[in-house]
């Protein structure tokens, strides 16, 4: 199928790769037109805006940092509203905000267009593997239409209905689900440690049984090391998924206490300059807080 | 070796059971008698004093619900304390507060006997099954000596060092990453489903990848299919839990939020009436506040 | 001196009222036209614009309810930015995020005007009585020019120096710890209550001494009572106020974990259908979640 | 009337002299006996031993700093439920656990006695002043009985009903108020502090209308002047404090979110060595996680 892509981050060109690899014709699109070098010399084509990305074939992915870049991408005058033709979809595959997701989507049908929210669950390591995960929600014709790309990005969908902002919950919740779960090790180990136990044989325990997940490894190894210098996500990211996270709560009245605890502890790493280590610094700070650093 | 078992609940009885069948010359006692008929009729034999069950071999496993009862069967007249001979090993494998161990540990260090803290991993299936983990802390000599009772017990020993109160502390913080974790979940769940995410597909997309791991299987399922009368662990237990861990903090200095969130939770569970139910209703409880139930 | 008022509800009104007996030159503007009747009544010019109000004198006060209705007075081309002459001052009396009064002072400054911010601690009652506190923070010229006005208005001039975010986040840290007083008032009347003592006794007990000040005789009034139907603030609005506090502490790197249980209060009221109860309210939700109602 | 007394710290020794000084029949016993000197001076008669101070007339006020002096002085072969006579009254005036009170109620009801709870509010300064409250709950006969006692040493006696775990209930909520409300105000001082506001004009705004209350002029002063070392309450005996509450809580099934904030902090600030700083050190370390210290 035809598809323009834009956003070229280290995600996007990672799942853009696997389109093209699977034989779609696509056409990208990126704000700065470095980032699409790479895959312009395996084959595909580059546009010079949106606008050209949008009327490639009428649907669109945007896999996009922040609420704010999606927002520049589909409004104004040459923005995917304005550009994609009626019948045309915008599959939004970046992390956003629920009210954000909605409100597009909203916009979107008002002129005759779909929007499908389909975020994802992984890194690029886990696209480039076929092991992605792919939330999917929007009209029904829309997501069947789109389904190919899904196919060819990642190796599960997850058919989270017809309302594209629940599928953005399900990601922010995910992101919350995590967030937590690395900040209740930060407790344990901080415990564990104060109370004379080695935080190698913690990390063991931990990663032995009951929590033997890639999650907890991966983590649990981060904070057993004091490893905070390697960066998957960094700690400013992480803050933007906590406020993500809970102004979702906000709007649909969930009050989230153990994502308050992890908002504040990352503000607190970013307070004490650790906003570009990895987001596992609150195990760092909630190190601090106990006196051990 | 020769080996005395006080406290046969269910766990008790799995892990007695292992050490019979392992060879091992074992005498029981439970304060109520008929918990040991099953291992007596495969040839365990009964004692009815805790004293007798100390003199059996100079070992003892002691594998009790609380601290109370811990105290109790140690102290006074007939307790442990009193009737170990010297160089005798009180084998501490139940669930305790960190304090209390290391209160004890100095107990029978001054009389010339000793500690050894042997916290456990899983549930009674687990143990049947050959799966237990067993966090091991004492000084080395003794734990030396009841290596063997370990072996026949679990899978796989983790040697948490010479301080008893560390292995306690490392079993305590187990149960607070856990009841932090489900707290959690009731969070991620609440948020999905007022955002309109089906439970069933919010549990498939949590234990797919990043949290596949038995702790999030089982209660993303409690917590999906609200299934909460089936009790593995009381709330009310899980709240003795969480007192433990938050005087364990407390006793190192290490401030707990996740465990208050999770604290406040179970005590809400309880003061709705859900103290019987499994200690995932502080999902339930979560729910509630989010206006669900 | 010469002035404008943009933005007359009751506490609006209250302000350009004692501007007004003061003696100062007054025009005002509001949206809808029909909240200006009783002050044209006095006296007062009305007329039909932003930008008309701007170029009265050259000096405009704008009290408005949120942050998008002070950009939307600002910006644009009719808008404050446009309309006031070089040298002129926006005086900020609202309560507004911190961030949005910094940006939108550089934005004054950029075209040669001054932004005074200058948020005020009362009641339209406290108002009317010349009781009003005023805290003001801005350029110390255009400050000193718009004193007759806080003299007009109020009791008492908090200078909070030169930068106007100061000023703002003076206000958004008084209703925090408002807002964090309610709560514990909640906790402390729930634990009391379901401890067996009267609610009227405590109040008693709250309001003799240590705590003898308007904020705990007013709303431990309203908690012992459980009167949430008399409206002083509204719980959308508390969650207005308690979203600018954390907002603020964002920005700065101060995380504020008391204010976190306050919002999450709050947000449990609104999901209990309470968004327009006193923001009082959190009581009731904190009753809620010991099973009191 | 006679009256024996227990417990002469500085509160006791105050409001000792206030009973002696209104011409009560008065004795007295300490475990350190240094302590009743200077009442001793003023012509109270000293007795070397519980059951003593509990026969000289029947009627017994304890002023004890926690519950295992508390539990001390009642039990054992020379406590006051064996020395009481039958119809005795157990007055006890320090700041118990509700459950520790409701035990010793019952214990006391067993042998024929009465035990009156009646914590009161404020410091010896107060006492010495006349201004002390007294928050009284228990049978009302000896509650009658007893009460000239009051008159003699407060002010004001708040009548908390028939029962004295109500009465503990009353005083722990109020410090779990007081310990919330200096928590609330070290985030509030954080959050303009760093928001580039002068603190000193922080603590004006605070003290000068709508918390215009002794608590928060005293605490809004040591946290403004950072003046930690001059000690009121220190960090150590109000984590026992929150202890209290947090456990009255749990009793009733009340969560107390706040308060487990307020506790966090505490343990926090102990765990950077302020144990023995004003219990206003919650502040500093609010500070701390904030990136100020």
């Amino acid at each position: 199928m035809k598809v323009g892509f834009v956003g070229l981050g280290r995600m996007g060109q990672a799942m853009a790769r696997r389109v093209l690899d699977a034989g779609h014709d696509i056409v990208l699109y990126n704000r700065t037109p470095e980032k699409t070098a790479e895959l312009a010399a395996a084959g595909a084509a580059v546009v010079g805006s949106v606008a050209q990305a949008a009327q490639h074939g009428g649907v669109v992915v945007t896999m996009l940092a922040n609420d704010d870049a999606l927002r520049a991408v589909a409004q104004g005058p040459g923005g995917l509203l304005a550009a994609l033709p009626a019948g045309g979809v915008h599959v939004v595959m970046g992390t956003h905000g629920v009210a954000t997701v909605q409100a597009l989507a909203k916009a979107h049908a008002a002129v005759g267009q779909a929007l499908v929210c389909a975020p994802v669950l992984g890194r690029p390591e886990a696209v480039t593997a076929g092991k992605l995960g792919v939330i999917v929600a929007g009209p029904a014709e829309a997501t069947a239409r789109v389904a190919p790309l899904f196919e060819a990005i990642g190796r599960r969908t997850f058919d989270a209905g017809l309302e594209p902002g629940a599928a953005a919950a399900v990601k922010v919740a995910n992101n919350l689900l995590l967030g937590c779960a690395i900040e209740a090790l930060g407790e344990a180990f901080a415990l564990t440690r104060k109370s004379g136990a080695d935080p190698q044989l913690f990390y063991e325990v931990v990663t032995d049984g009951l929590f033997a997940s890639p999650a907890y490894t991966v983590y649990a190894r981060i904070i057993a090391e004091q490893s905070y210098d390697t960066v998957g996500i960094s700690t400013l990211l992480g803050l933007k998924d906590a406020n993500l996270a809970l102004a979702a709560g906000e709007a649909v009245g969930v009050p989230l206490p153990s994502g308050g605890v992890w908002r504040d502890r990352l503000i607190g790493a970013i307070a004490h300059g650790d906003g570009e280590r990895d987001w596992a610094s609150v195990a760092m700070e909630q190190a601090r807080a106990s006196g051990l650093a």
